[in-house]
Order: structure tokens, then sequence, then C-alpha cells
């Protein structure tokens, strides 16, 4: 495992950065993950166009190789998300990247990825990574809820007006993230990455080509658990009812493909979910899985 | 036209080295191409699928900002060959690295990017620069025709047992494109990229998104010219016939869709003029189309 992680800056071989803008590209080129902008389809409401997602794949690798060359988790992740955003279809991997930057941190340490390396990583954050996390939310809009009234001087969507607020409780990004209890990705950050890592040990532990692991990986997941941005933007009802769905769907090509055409119809994206298979794809990719 | 073209090494901005990278990926995004791998099909009998094309966009980023950096075109496109090929494909996109390496380099020296600039990048080549181009057969097997017996030491199936035979002629990176006669990729190398910018021309004047202008540029390349990939492979008669076959299909979305199904059921791979079209969208990008 180590041996493919020598180089990556030289090109000859990938390194943490490459894997992780792979693991960003592959997100599209597998398909049907229901209800997401893949190679099938792209959301032709949310203006979400596939060349979106690449050219945010192309644009985040700049932020994400000084993740890979030890840059903070803060800076490496506002440099990926500045780039990502150069495009005109707006927000296409802002939460992937929230992952995928202590995971590049981490595996760029040596060794292989794990649990505990990503755990030090998280917790190692500091008040600026933090402050550095509220100033990517000015490149574009993200879906988030609101939070708690007595955080409403952190919401997120504040941007760098939030910095002082920020500075004065002393938060760090660890910190940050462990407030924001409802959201999918911040729980991968508070829970050493552990779905992230049982994902990754599924698509690795499957066979066939990665593209189709990715795809099967996609719905088992959306099958167990509610999606946060499916939540966030049309309710718990909706949230739980998409999982039972994928749940009736999943092993079932024809089933998942007509959930895929259906949810793509209703709007429905379960974004976190596919951010999630995206850190999973890194993680395995790391792990030496083939492409 | 400069503005965008100002950074890239930090991400904010794409620059030349990022512009060919999405066009590589935009290659396998936009469809239908009849016949080539996109993002609609993977091409089973070659075994190439699109997460090969992913892979190979990745890992020739480093060859590309070696390009973009000012390195010989030799150095940067072995570089990039050599981190394209660090996938289980095989050759997915050497000949879209030979016309992008000195577009990439004629790109990053500032101003808009023209025939002229890049004219002066290839004319300046060396034998040194000819000798990465043989090391970069190492890499992967290409497709390529039978050289005239005459040139047989020379030829590139050789890799890099053809050096001292060229170093012998004294023969330029130009020289060696000089003579390939009969190789679309080659030509553009001595006609001023002629085809790559009418066609990039074309992509620009068009209207709507990226991705479909890139469709539609291909199939009146294919309408225009025979693909040399499609000659070697399959004789001049199939060539003839394909061009024929896209003349008559061009304009009207369900012949072309149906071309594209034959095509891939029949192996036919119009790969050279994939090659062309890649090259097109990255000036095209770099000439400011939006994404």
């Amino acid at each position: 495992m180590n041996d493919h992680r020598v180089t990556g800056a030289d090109g000859s071989r990938r390194g943490p950065a490459e894997n992780a803008q792979l693991a960003l590209l592959l997100d599209v080129g597998s398909a049907p993950k229901p209800g997401n902008v893949d190679r099938d389809h792209d959301h032709d409401l949310a203006e979400l166009r596939i060349e979106h997602f690449l050219a945010g794949a192309v644009g985040s690798g700049a932020g994400l190789r000084r993740a890979a060359a030890g840059a903070p988790v803060g800076v490496a992740f506002e440099r990926a998300v500045a780039g990502m955003s150069e495009q005109s279809g707006g927000n296409t991997q802002f939460g992937c990247l929230l992952l995928l930057a202590p995971l590049v941190r981490g595996a760029a340490e040596g060794q292989s990825l794990s649990p505990e390396k990503v755990t030090d990583v998280v917790e190692s954050t500091t008040v600026a990574d933090a402050a550095d996390f509220y100033r990517a939310f000015e490149h574009v809009d993200v879906a988030v809820g609101d939070p708690p009234e007595d955080l409403a001087d952190l919401d997120a969507r504040r941007g760098a007006d939030a910095i002082p607020a920020l500075r004065d409780r002393g938060l760090t990004l660890y910190d940050v993230m462990a407030q924001s209890e409802g959201d999918g990705n911040a729980r991968e950050w508070t829970t050493g990455f552990e779905r992230t890592f049982a994902t990754a040990a599924a698509i690795r532990d499957d066979d066939g080509p990665i593209t189709d692991r990715i795809s099967r990986a996609f719905v088992d997941r959306l099958a167990r658990e509610e999606d946060t941005l499916v939540r966030t933007k049309h309710g718990p009802e909706v949230a739980a009812d998409v999982m039972r769905r994928a749940a009736d769907a999943r092993g079932d090509p024809d089933a998942v493909a007509e959930l895929d055409e259906e949810f793509v119809a209703g709007g429905i994206n379960p974004g976190t979910t596919a951010d999630l298979l995206t850190a999973a794809t890194f993680v395995a990719l790391e792990w030496g899985v083939e492409v």
C-alpha cells in the first residue's frame, strides 16, 4: 500500500491528492446513483451539469495538493473550495472536500490510512482552521440547516463575518463539527470517519469495475441512513421515504434505475450520501483498489 | 482572456494545465460522440472504460503542469504519458497529450493562444524532445501505422531503442512529426494546428452547454475527414465509410445516437478525431468559453 503512495508530485504514481481528485471524478463517473448528477444524467432543475463537477474536480486539485503537502486542513479546504467554485454551476463538491481534506492529510503522513490517523488530524485542528472553514462559505452557496438559537452567530452562511464569534469562543474546526450534530459530514469528523471506512471496505471487498462497486455501495448507504441534504431540503418524511425506497430497490438493477429516474424527476438529490461515497472511494483507492 | 490564465498554481483560477486536464475530462463527459468512450458507454471490447479515462486525466496532471511551467515539450509529454498510464485500461490519451503538450506550453507564455505561438513551440523542439517522445512509447501500447521502409529504425514502437537512430539523423520532435505524414495528430504539429483552431472556433461560436458543443463539433469533424485511428485499425474503406455516415447523420440527434450504437457494436473508435476535439476544447477554454 505504501508503494502507490510514494510519489504523485511527478505524476508517475497517484499520491493522495491525485486519488482524491480521482474519487471526485469517479463520483460522477459511476451510475446509477439514484438522484445524483452522474454520467447518466445532469440535474436540469438545479442547473448542475456533469461539466460543473468535472471542472470542480480539476479546480480542487491545487488545494488537495496542499493537504497532501502538509498544509493545515483549513487552508487546504478553503483553497480546494475556491478552485472548485471556478465554474458556473454553483456548489458541486463542498461536502466532499470537507471529508477529503483531513483524509488526504492523514494519507500523506505515510503508512496505511486508518480511523486513528484521521482522528489525529481532525482533533489537531485549530481556531485558524475553523476561520478558513467559514471563509470557504464565501465562495459558494451551500445548503445547510439552521443552527440552534444560541449558535446563531456561528451560522456558517455568515461566512467570514462569523470569524470574530468563533475566536471569542475559541472554537477549533473540530469543535465546529462537533456542534453540527445533524450533519452527516460533520458526524464523520467526530466518529473517526466510521461510515467512510466501512463503505471503503465494502467497495474494496466487492467485485468488478470500481464504478459498479461505487454504484452498489451508494444504494446500500442510502438504504441504511437518512440523507442529510434530502432532510434539509425536503424534510424528515421525504428523507425517511428515500431511505425505505432505496432499501426496497437494493440489489435489483432495474428497480435502482427506476428509483434514479424518479428521484431526478422529483428533485431529490441525496448529496450527503454522495459526499460519503466520494470519501469512501478515496480511502479504497488509497488501500490499493485498482482502476 | 489573459485574466483567466493569470494563476492556476494556487487553484483559484484554471491555468493552462488545469484547462488541459478539464479538456481531457470533457472528452469523456460529452455524448454522443459516435464510437467513442464517453459518458454514455464504455468500450467493452477494448476493456477501456470511463474510469480509465478519468484516471488517465488525473495522472496526466503533473506532466501538464510541467508544460505550463515551461519544461521542454518532450519532458512534459513523457511525464504526462507516464502518469496517464497508471491505470489498467491501457492507452487512453496518448494522442491527446501529443497535441496538448505544445498547446499548453504555448498558452503558458501569456497573451492569447494562437497558431503562430504554438508553431513557435513545435518548431523549437530538439533531438532531446524527440528522444522523450520515443521514451513515452515505453509506457503504453499505442496503435500506430507502419513507417516507410527507409525509416524502419525510427518505428515509434521500438521505444527508447530508436533513440540512437534518432540522434544519428539529428531529428527533432518536429522532424519526427513531419515524417509521420499519414497521422492526423502529426499533421496538426506541421500545419499550425489548423484543424484544432478551426474546431475551437466552432465550439466557441456554438451555443449551449459545452458538452453539447463538443458532441456537435465531433460529428462535424468526423464528417469532414477520415479518422487516422480508424484507417490504421480497419483500413481506408471503413475510414471513408465512417466519414460518409457521419456526414449523413450530422445535425440529426437520433441519427447520431444510432451511429454511436452501431460504431460501438462494430468496434469502430474514431480516436484521432477525439484527440483533435480534446485539443480544440482546450483552446476554447483558453479563449474563455465558460463551463
